[in-house]
């Protein structure tokens, strides 16, 4: 982790780690009812910068409970991160109870007043009297506007402290966190005005292995190199950096594509891309189209490719299909191949790409089928038994998969595995290489 | 919410709110690589026995900090949860500094050891000496087996507090937590021992208009009633108890069968259950099939469906398509018609779903067409526009929505609005009734 302040040889400023913590406000997060992403965006987005967040604590939004817990923030923390309790209504309270904790006023800001009421005019809609709250704001402090709704952001700097409150709703809390909070913080030199490290996404090859690969390649780089390894969902994620800034980002930048080139195709993208996201831009470079045919998966391998923007450029659609009628129906699976050798069957997962490939006019094709529980299957199929068939322009192969693990997660490692296969024969296919990758490794 | 403790008439426990904490550690959390799934679970779960979690509080897995934070939790709750750090390696250190704030000495149990090495040996692995780490348990405390994973739950009573320490994978910690955790809570009266409230979901209907037709009922009564909505993903739960134990739950069951009958089709469910599965459960009972065709939502609403188990028994197949080739090759929508009216039309989204429906042989079919964003559509629809078809025996019909927001949300309510619209047709059919639902209601 690198430690803001201490960024870059020219920099003189004394190592002082900055202390961050994330207030987030609500009955609903603790009553379970939404899921607390604010932690999971603010936590991922200051590590990016250099900064890990040190404590993150959910609490109800009663004015005493709020009161205290802020305070004990405060004392400890040098930036505090508040999430939610913002809005128009009466269990809208953190504005009030974090002024009484700072000894500040709240003062009527009649510009906010005049954005809220627009925003209620362009929508047709009329502004009831209880929004003006949103307009009250810290005597000595700023304000963050809101493109996407009613409640301003708010930033406070006292006591060497940065405050940073910033409404409930993620579509309005993220672009404020991105466009106006980070720039902010950089500017302060509380965290790094660039990515703190540059990191190397892998798959198929487990963390241990892959520290031994790259070994070599960190010890000719030296002791001003640091390295972090992260395992998630079946893949290894490698950072490196320099936490001392003697090594620059140029420098880093050759040690990542030295990997690179050492991982071949084990190595996915620079970044935070995702598997489809790799896989999109890499159909969309070579101008093929992809087709998809799911019966475990019901949906998610479609899914994962219609989320990305754009999709109907390569994404030739996708069909899910749990009975045997819907095969033959539409992706002409012969009767006789499912009688003969059954629904979860390396035949069946070849004649279902082939098909999907075939009547959608696709150049690669994936299926998944296979039992992902609970119950098991029939002919002594196991739960978590998946097979593969990646149809592509050199022919078509199948592959089986065994995972434990309850129906979740089964369902996403075959669908990581599938989007891995076709990953791989992309590459390959971009090398001009035509032997088909049906040797590969699939991440387990 | 009930308080543990005053419940039932019978009772005569003196009321006493028991304060409940959850520590979820681990720097992946905090590093937003992975979400806090167990703030949901444990949330919800405690809520649905009378309790609200008080505060949850996420840290780094370092001792100093776990000690601190542990002693100060431990000070103020009378029930700690903690989540993760009970595995095998270095980073695991949450029995030991747990063990120095209760100063407890951490003990080997061979037991544990035992239950270890013979599931290595069942999964023809070789155990590795770190994994006796998990046998070292509290000299006073309790063990809790874990069915699904090495590292066991841990359970102490000590101060006239009760600590539960849980794994941190979500398949070993939640069946841990129903089995083995609700219970023992139940029983040292922590927690009621059975739902605290008669909850009823609602759709279609807002807040306080929901609240406004009920009062009536709730009116009749008395004040020995409690209740309270809550609002999520454009439904409207109502949660109707008895504080003080006044009120018996079949007293309960009958208020909320008396809010059931009066809202009619707005009513969904009693309990939890998922738009879909009361679809799921509506098209078995009636022995009716389901197919369904998607662009804009790619995959989420079969995604919806599959995800309940034995959905093969209802649910025909689905088809998601980007692109007007795969509407014509899978669906038989005519070409002419997509050109005409365009693929974002009531009219292709009423020859998607009949394309489905007779395509797959289903008796039911749902199409949702539309742009979810975040980039405008060609002829002048706004991002968010959408258009379902619902296909019945009855007939097919179309219509238009409007979703402000970012495409995430953009794509739930249209596959929360398409469930709506079937399961409103699918009541309708049970009572007998063909007339289509054309003008119900669908949740904004």
């Amino acid at each position: 982790m690198v430690s803001p302040g201490s960024n870059g040889p020219a920099s003189s400023a004394p190592f002082r780690p900055v202390r961050y913590e994330l207030l987030t406000l609500g009955d609903e997060l603790l009553l379970g009812l939404t899921a607390n992403g604010h932690l999971t965006f603010i936590g991922a987005q200051l590590g990016r910068r250099g900064v890990m967040l040190q404590r993150n604590v959910t609490i109800t939004d009663e004015t005493d409970v709020i009161v205290r817990q802020f305070r004990e923030s405060w004392a400890v923390a040098d930036v505090v991160i508040t999430t939610g309790g913002l809005g128009p209504t009466c269990d809208d309270r953190t504005r009030e109870a974090i002024a009484e904790v700072l000894g500040q006023k709240l003062v009527f800001d009649p510009a906010i007043e005049r954005a809220i009421s627009e925003r209620f005019a362009k929508h047709g809609r009329k502004m009831t009297e209880n929004n003006l709250k949103q307009a009250q704001v810290f005597e000595r402090g700023e304000v963050l506007p809101n493109a996407h709704g009613t409640a301003p952001g708010l930033w406070v700097e006292q006591d060497g402290k940065v405050l940073c409150m910033l409404p409930g709703p993620p579509n309005e809390l993220q672009p404020m966190f991105l466009e106006q909070v980070l720039p902010r913080l950089a500017a302060r030199k509380l965290l790094l005005d660039r990515e703190a490290y540059v990191q190397i996404r892998t798959a198929g090859v487990g963390e241990s292995m892959l520290e031994t690969k790259l070994q070599p390649i960190f010890d000719l780089a030296g002791s001003a190199l640091s390295v972090a390894f992260c395992a998630h969902q079946g893949q290894v994620d490698c950072r490196v950096s320099s936490p001392t800034g003697e090594l620059s980002t140029a420098r880093l930048e050759e040690i990542a594509s030295a990997c690179a080139a050492l991982l071949g195709e084990d190595f996915l993208c620079y970044g935070h891309d995702s598997m489809a996201k790799v896989c999109a831009d890499l159909l969309r470079s070579q101008e093929k189209t992809l087709a998809v045919a799911e019966t475990a998966t019901g949906g998610l391998l479609a899914h994962a490719f219609t989320d990305i923007c754009g999709a109907a450029k390569f994404f030739a659609g996708g069909v899910v299909c749990c009975c045997n009628d819907a095969k033959m129906q539409l992706l002409d699976v012969p009767e006789c191949l499912l009688l003969q050798h059954g629904a979860v069957s390396a035949e069946n997962a070849v004649a279902l790409a082939t098909g999907a490939a075939e009547t959608l006019g696709a150049d690669y094709a994936l299926a998944i089928t296979g039992f992902s529980g609970p119950t098991a299957g029939p002919g002594g199929n196991d739960v978590g038994t998946i097979y593969l068939a990646l149809f592509s322009p050199s022919g078509v192969w199948s592959k089986k998969l065994s995972y434990p693990g309850p129906r979740g997660t089964v369902k996403q490692r075959a669908v990581n595995a599938a989007l891995d296969w076709l990953r791989r024969e992309l590459v390959r296919a971009r090398a001009g290489q035509t032997a088909p990758a049906r040797d590969a490794g699939v991440m387990q």
